[in-house]
């Protein structure tokens, strides 16, 4: 178990893109979307994981996660999801002594950017990018739980 | 993944305790516990599992089951679960060539005892041994997920 710190922002530009170190297209949908627990599963390129996260406790959050058959992980998104899934590409962007995950979604979210920091306590500094615009980390529009449900383009 | 195909039984009496191979402690919680999905975390002796069960068709059900580490477990059934915990201790029964699950229920459930039998399909042959009463596969009192919210000792 881990407590996920995670900080979340839009972008104001597209400045990130020219320090991206690795980029890795993700699929992800939900067997449970709820409010007290999420259940995701991922799939990162050829990897995939098996999330469970419990309630937010203001940017904090417990996290379960667990290597799962890659084949397992779309038998469970085929039969199991009760949302439609997300697409994304995830963007390492490296900033300072921190790496960002810029995440570029497609489909039915396609043209909504976010950037995030997963950080080690809530008061963590950090060095704030050029290109960083507005703090969305309590916005629950754009959980991907709700981006899920509620996608950008619908908004 | 796997189908798990199982069939459940009442017991008519005790004779199934002298043949028991092996005896486990185990104790049981739901973070999810619909007709569609359950999510169950159980704590085995000293190995824990994560277990994710779809809708059952007849007798078969898709499961998808990974070890997760001990303290997970425990953290997840401190805190995420949305049922009672279910109590057992899990006896295996050889008869034949079968392994049989003899699960002798404690706490809430005291006084239940259950057989069940994996199966390599729907129609797969057994042999029946005498301690053997009524099939109750298709009884959702029995499911595990019900016992928890519903436990013997209050019917």
């Amino acid at each position: 178990m881990a407590i996920e710190i995670e900080r979340k922002f839009l972008v104001r530009d597209a400045g990130w893109r020219e320090a991206v170190s690795r980029s890795t297209r993700m699929v992800q949908g939900y067997l449970v979307a709820e409010p007290g627990l999420t259940l995701r599963v991922r799939i990162a390129g050829e990897r995939a994981l098996l999330t469970l996260k419990g309630a937010s406790r203001g940017i904090a959050r417990a996290e379960y996660e667990y290597p799962v058959p890659l084949a397992d992980a779309e038998a469970m998104l085929r039969d199991l999801a009760c949302t439609a899934l997300v697409e994304k590409v995830r963007h390492l962007v490296p900033v300072a002594d921190r790496v960002w995950e810029v995440d570029e979604f497609a489909g039915a979210n396609a043209g909504l950017v976010l950037a995030e920091l997963e950080l080690e306590d809530e008061r963590a500094a950090f060095v704030r990018p050029d290109w960083l615009g507005e703090e969305v980390s309590d916005d629950p529009r754009y959980f991907n739980a709700r981006l899920a449900r509620h996608p950008y383009r619908d908004w």
